[in-house]
């Protein structure tokens, strides 16, 4: 029996106002998407598609950007119509269903670089991978003019992977090197309600990391891939997060959808330790997972350096946001909240710049051009990479973020964020349209106004980062679930306390011995060096003080950065090691919410900085 | 015009009494080189010069190590002499000189597994490397009975080398990928007197950097295949030490022993100069150098950090101190000796275990079972390693340690360290007879007493370190020059003031930011945590205390650790990240001399301490 679930309103339900969200997705619309389909037209991913008369470059990931981008516009779409975009929408879908061979088997790569490499190198080449993102894309497009066809193509496509995989006579063993296939199959079995693709998605997720692995074995490393690949053990018998941070959250995104359709509750309970692994143990104070930039991966626990080795990927921290937007959805428990809204606040928006079109692949705590010998080169956001996967992600995550806002059910809405926006949402049967005024994440002051009646609970989010809330209807104290007959102009004031927060960390995080980072709400506060009178290094904050928050400029309207007093240390320039005393200067500092880091040029920048106690 | 440099005694004038270097001799002489010889015997490296009968595995490295041991073995005869050593040294000989082809090529990879291959990778293949140290080996061992079949046989392949490479009509362009043979040369010219050697290492070193390069230009990443090997400018024009570390010192060692040898003051300027860039900017506490495992490299200024990415390699070191030792008897600059006697006490000793035959390829600054990733598997010294250059190295170091302690120049005798010794040197024509007794590196109280007599001038180092000191000639207080007529049973006393140091490094090393490091006269510690009683990383050590000295149990005699007063920094152990005050604790911790660590079982352990102000 299934595991009930939350319902997720549609991205294009929720229209932000507020003054970080509502301008980021802005600008995806007009930015990063518009970009990302014309580095997919100069880069050949679009052309690639015609094995007849397309000899340019292709590559084995190329499909999964193309789908990704084709997914982003799809929501796009939804959210603003442009007759433009829905031309190359369907351009592109048509481009992609004639790609499709007679069997149904769909990847531009393979049929039209490498037709003997079909299924030979699961490890590595991406075809499951950039099948489940075709999957993605289709069923995001499936209710727009032309839709249909692409929806077709990837169930004839899934339909042939089925008759290929699966521990059934005259199938093969096998499962994807790089997970992704899994959720888009049960996506695609709840659009279709054909049961065949979630027990192929169940077949991938019980037969990985089951002896033999299906990986060619003379890989250099045998075994080291198979920890990159999660296929070391069986899933249910993983103790840990590991392997490649991506791969890792698609796939426990993957179990905990199987877990809910299929009712297998041990499986769900599998991801939810996994997902405790990450975030009590291997996860940035930013929401960013993958502590090594070696295959992209997870380490150990408390391996959480912050400058050359750390990567931190962009998205990653979308796969995170994923995955606990699912576990949240899944079991009501709000500490799934709390790592989607300090990974999208921080991790995620932090991979990308405020134009919209420049991004980090690793998103590193710590930048220093002298001992940051490997990350000051990437200390600047990119347009675009060789394996883009990072601007693609955002293409199609962004227009996604209205769906992290409200969780529905019969007679039941929940708010777990509080960005301003305006929302037509359907709770059971009962259309309600509310808005939420304040500015937030900067004010903990919120108004929800109701702008229909009906009844149902409304069930507030405090967040745990919030010691101290009040509650009010109408002007009364009430408690965090209210259950009523809501009236139009009906208002719930929410206040949050929202102190800046001086953080440490746990001590098994060498790094971060004697340093602090500053937090305030769910927002990771860096110092950017352009904004002190000195070098970030020399800089220690005095932990006990009233902090001040401030305006800026540079950045965006809205945006509150924290100065407060700081010691700088003064030491001799110009000798390596010495036995001196130093001196402290009294001095201000000021620091600027993480993820609007690099906005401004390039400059040194630190999360975890020097205490003077 | 020659520049002249100091005399370096053989390193079997000087009978080591201490108890730090003279067991660390003798275990070379009974552990470290016995080890080398079963190992070489083993991996085929000493049949491999068998190009017949031989059909093993063949490695484009293998000639070094077999040459390294040969050189720690004709060392080894000369300090104590042994019958079945001298047996193997002559069978080497003997495999090695069959091996070497009519045109005097010598080269037991090449020839054995891949004739076509010569001379034609030599950014890679190490050929002109392998002959250097082949040269080398023949230098060291050419007075010994067998030895001058080496030597002939190494003239010859110098001579054959002479006439492939080089500007002249008819040969052709090239310089080594790993520079050796420019240092081999110049110690062949001065044993033959042939000025074509020194010639050719004269063209090796100015040749080298010049467009276009000889290296093969399809190379991945060709521009930093330069730099990796100090060929992207030439070695004039080179304003950093850059690149693989090892390859650096010895190929600055060459070009000091060229300027020597030429006269060329502007060639030793540039090699000071490199130099400082070292000791300056991008060397350890330790006297390690190359902060990044990729390529063993240099990296830039002032990026030394102490965990994962950290190299040190052991070889580096030991270079280093080569280099030092080159650039004091060239200058008479005591500032070489602070170095030479740091890396020799701290980052190479640190790279053998007190057993003699385990080695560290890399020397961490710190290890911590859960920020060191990447190096906890390797917080164990190796016996052996499939690239073994750090244990052929200590083979032929570790002998030649006694030449470090004096220099002489007719009527001048120089007195580098102070380690207990019995030396009879050769001060210009006057065999000069002297012991130093006392228990340096742990006691600054050293005792010099003549037991031979005539007149010199006795040049005392008083090590930078050292703050106070004073020095008493048969009672009478002196100064550290002394000219006399020395008579048999004078006495010279000194008292270097070696208290514990505090030390702080430079702000821009931000992985040391908040940390000290202790340090008493030449020697390093470090905080091992099998000696405290909570785990290091809690530890913060208060700054302004008296330091008290202690024995240990579980290390050599005689040697001393620091312990002090500390306050144990208490924070929660089950959060990742959390507000909340930390509690302290007094406690005491035990610091051991870096160079020792490890060799009491597996155990965290870390040089740059937090400390508590």
């Amino acid at each position: 029996m299934k595991i009930n679930r939350l319902d997720i309103p549609g991205a294009s339900t929720v229209k932000f106002t507020d003054k970080v969200l509502a301008p980021r997705l802005e600008k995806c619309l007009t930015s990063t998407i518009p970009s990302a389909v014309e580095k997919a037209y100069e880069s050949g991913r679009v052309d690639a598609f015609d094995l007849k008369n397309y000899h340019g470059k292709r590559e084995y990931f190329y499909d999964s950007d193309t789908a990704k981008i084709l997914e982003g516009i799809a929501y796009a779409l939804q959210i603003r119509f442009d007759a433009d975009l829905l031309k190359i929408f369907q351009e592109w879908i048509g481009k992609i269903v004639a790609c499709q061979q007679p069997d149904g088997y769909l990847n531009s790569y393979i049929s039209g670089a490498a037709p003997e490499d079909r299924w030979k190198h699961l490890n590595n080449l991406h075809e499951l991978y950039c099948a489940g993102h075709l999957i993605e894309a289709a069923v995001a497009g499936k209710d727009l003019p032309g839709g249909e066809a692409l929806l077709a193509a990837v169930c004839r496509y899934a339909d042939y992977i089925d008759s290929v995989f699966g521990l059934e006579a005259g199938k093969r063993r096998g499962w994807p090197g790089h997970e992704e296939i899994e959720l888009a199959l049960v996506k695609l079995y709840r659009v279709t309600g054909n049961e065949r693709y979630l027990r192929l998605a169940s077949y991938f997720i019980d037969d990985r990391g089951t002896e033999p692995c299906v990986f060619p074995a003379d890989e250099w490393n045998f075994e080291g891939m198979k920890i990159v690949r999660q296929s070391d053990k069986p899933v249910r018998e993983q103790s840990d997060a590991h392997g490649h941070a991506v791969r890792a959250v698609y796939l426990y995104s993957g179990m905990a959808d199987v877990a809910c359709e299929t009712g297998d509750t041990e499986l769900l309970e599998q991801c939810e330790k996994l997902f405790r692994s990450i975030c009590n143990k291997r996860m940035y104070i930013t929401g960013g997972i993958g502590s090594t930039f070696y295959y992209e991966a997870f380490t150990r626990d408390y391996d959480l350096s912050n400058g050359a080795l750390m990567y931190a990927e962009s998205c990653a921290a979308m796969g995170l946001v994923q995955l606990a937007s699912r576990l949240f959805n899944l079991t009501g428990k709000t500490e799934y909240l709390e790592v989607l809204e300090t990974a999208i606040y921080n991790g995620v928006l932090s991979g990308i710049g405020l134009n919209g079109n420049t991004f980090f692949y690793s998103n590193y705590l710590e930048v220093d051009e002298n001992s940051s010998f490997y990350n000051f080169g990437a200390a600047e956001r990119q347009p675009w990479f060789s394996c883009p996967c990072c601007p693609t992600s955002f293409s199609r995550f962004l227009p996604q973020l209205g769906s992290f806002v409200y969780s529905t059910a019969p007679g039941n809405l929940y708010v777990n964020m509080y960005p301003a926006n305006q929302a037509e949402l359907q709770v059971g049967d009962l259309p309600v349209k509310l808005e939420i005024s304040g500015h937030y994440p900067y004010d903990g002051n919120i108004r929800i106004t109701m702008q229909s009646a009906g009844e149902f609970t409304l069930h507030l989010r405090i967040p745990q980062w919030c010691k101290k809330s009040s509650i009010k209807l109408n002007g009364r104290e009430v408690q965090r679930v209210i259950s009523g007959n809501w009236q139009i102009g009906d208002v719930v004031e929410i206040v949050l306390d929202m102190p800046v927060e001086v953080m440490l960390s746990n001590q098994k995080i060498t790094g971060n011995l004697g340093r602090i980072a500053l937090k305030r709400g769910p927002l990771v506060y860096a110092l950017e060096e352009l904004d002190q009178i000195c070098p970030v290094r020399e800089i220690m904050i005095r932990r006990d003080q009233k902090f001040e928050l401030k305006k800026i400029d540079g950045l965006p309207d809205g945006t509150l950065a924290i100065s407060g007093k700081a010691y700088r240390e003064i030491l001799p320039a110009d000798e390596l090691y010495f036995n001196a005393a130093a001196d402290y200067e009294k001095i201000s500092f000021c620091a600027v919410p993480y993820a609007l880091w690099g906005n401004r040029g390039k400059s040194n920048m630190c999360v975890w900085n020097r205490y003077y106690k």
